[in-house]
């Protein structure tokens, strides 16, 4: 499957913290077709380190396809025959030089050209969702058959099903999280720490955020990595571990920037459902039937953290169901090749009359 | 129970790969009396932020007894109206700042005063349990009636068993880890990273060198961390839960050295058991009764690490019992008032006739 970005114009977008972000270009990704009844829509939203390709390859010889084409694609379980997938590039989107991803953070050049740095303002999981409201109103589809996504994109998935629980027929949620708990906000706030250290000690010189930003890309790397498939595949060759994480966080780096992370970052370390609202009261709204697709060995996400969301829905009436992506690959089996393994599920899940 | 440290002196102590450290002061404590037969001795090592402060307090006001009082003293597990529990201060311990270890690491001086820096020669667990046999032989202890110590402790217990198998009588073995996993490695260059970093790029000042080993100190906390136990102490309050960690991890630091806490963090990240010998030759030699002691919710070292080497030593057909200690504290269950959870067990196995 051959895809390619568009880029939408949305004119004088202000945040859902009401600041305003002026004109802002956003580049999205659609699979398949909007049928007459516009009624076969699903929007797949990304996670933190992705963009919108979320399936297909741009060129025949891109090695690697978008982040859930294990389940994206003609006869695969988002059928692409049946379904018209969308998706959509998140504000402060971390791929500010892959050469396709249109820039909204602070890389952002103002009218003199500089970047806006650290004056691009905070953005919300909320705010990805009203971007993605833009576009899907501008593609003609006014209520998605489902959204979906793994990790930062079962935040925006569950923040759709609170924000405009007329619009969502159901959710899936794989790595899902429906609001950070401490933990997980400590690990977060880990990543950033090699950045806040260099900004703290006025390191802000491109060279020293840069090997901050490695720094930081190597620790997400570890908390996102499966304690059994590193072990497996480097026994005993620690070393080589090591070197390979470094060169993945390098190339990641390579990709991004500084600031940009840091703003990301932040801003899925403060998720709580339901921007402005109380858990309880965010849950009250909440309608979709769920399917929740925690990966067995997540210790970034854990299946318990699931159980947590489960349990509220269920509290309230909603029809929710879980299953567990197997594999000793932690975080990572909710994207590449692992997630393929709940293909099944997931199809029966999207195709059932509810 | 009031203890007091003392110091011993090493004269021109080698490490095991040969580098000259010289005259050395050790730091070491006892608890209970050794008898006439001299067969009631217990070595107790210390975890990696520790000393050999491992019972008792200094002053009847201290706010803190050491590391595993719930477990030594008198009618405790490991009962000093019966046995001679000694603790011995590492090579390149932690707490170069807190008055009372004597220091053998990169902050030691030399003979013109200024630090011995980065010529502090890189020393191994082995060196440790060769420091702590100087001090045995001292003491007039020939035989252990039990070596035991929870994580990097427990290191030294097997090493232990496998460098003098005829000086050791039993191994209580808490946060066990015998040979250092590929992940494992890789979560302990994670805590070095942010001193490798400052080194990289020539931060090597003092204020630089101290707020990269906040940095450290910082990784290190939320891994040593049970995710329930600061999901349920910081519920509905993340902010609160960063600065707690951030203040544990400053005031960590303030006794503490960057320099120092890379090369102690390096010998335990390529700690791989009996020195020089290949993993199942090691084990070969090992002939000690164990008891092993993963604590549940440890994520870093992790119970089926445990599993792993008690499926060694019964392959070998060496007695071995493996007990869990409960807790949501994770890697911190290993000490403080959580490990008194398995006084009964310990109690048992330490009195047990093998």
């Amino acid at each position: 499957m051959i895809v390619s970005k568009t880029t939408y114009r949305i004119t004088d977008y202000s945040t859902v913290r009401g600041d305003l972000l002026g004109n802002i270009e956003i580049g999205f990704e659609t699979y398949g077709r909007l049928n007459s009844t516009a009624d076969n829509a699903i929007l797949v939203c990304h996670p933190f380190p992705a963009t919108s390709h979320v399936a297909g390859r741009y060129a025949a010889d891109d090695p690697l396809p978008g982040f859930w084409d294990a389940l994206i694609g003609p006869c695969k379980a988002l059928d692409t025959q049946k379904y018209f997938v969308i998706g959509v590039d998140s504000l402060c989107n971390l791929n500010v030089r892959d050469g396709r991803t249109p820039v909204n953070g602070p890389t952002m050049p103002t009218r003199t050209g500089t970047p806006i740095g650290a004056s691009y303002p905070e953005v919300e999981i909320r705010d990805f969702v009203e971007v993605q409201r833009r576009v899907l109103d501008h593609l003609g589809v006014a209520r998605l058959h489902a959204v979906a996504g793994p990790s930062m994109g079962s935040m925006q998935a569950f923040e759709w099903a609170v924000a405009y629980p007329e619009r969502v027929g159901r959710v899936i949620a794989a790595l899902p999280l429906a609001s950070c708990d401490p933990y997980t906000t400590a690990m977060i706030a880990r990543w950033v720490r090699p950045i806040d250290t260099a900004i703290e000690q006025g390191r802000t010189d491109p060279t020293s955020l840069h090997a901050a930003l490695i720094d930081s890309f190597d620790i997400l790397a570890l908390d996102a990595q499966g304690r059994g498939d590193l072990d497996r595949r480097f026994a005993d060759a620690p070393q080589a571990c090591l070197d390979t994480l470094r060169a993945e966080a390098s190339s990641r780096a390579a990709m991004s920037d500084a600031l940009t992370f840091k703003r990301l970052a932040n801003c899925i370390g403060r998720f709580s459902l339901g921007y402005g609202l109380k858990p309880s009261a965010a849950f009250d709204r909440y309608q979709a039937p769920t399917l929740l697709a925690p990966a067995e060995t997540d210790e970034l996400f854990p299946p318990y953290l699931a159980e947590a969301t489960a349990a509220e829905l269920q509290r309230r009436g909603r029809p929710v169901k879980t299953i567990s992506i197997p594999g000793d690959g932690g975080h990572r089996d909710g994207s590449g090749l692992s997630v393929g393994r709940i293909a099944t599920e997931v199809k029966a899940f999207v195709e059932a009359a509810l």
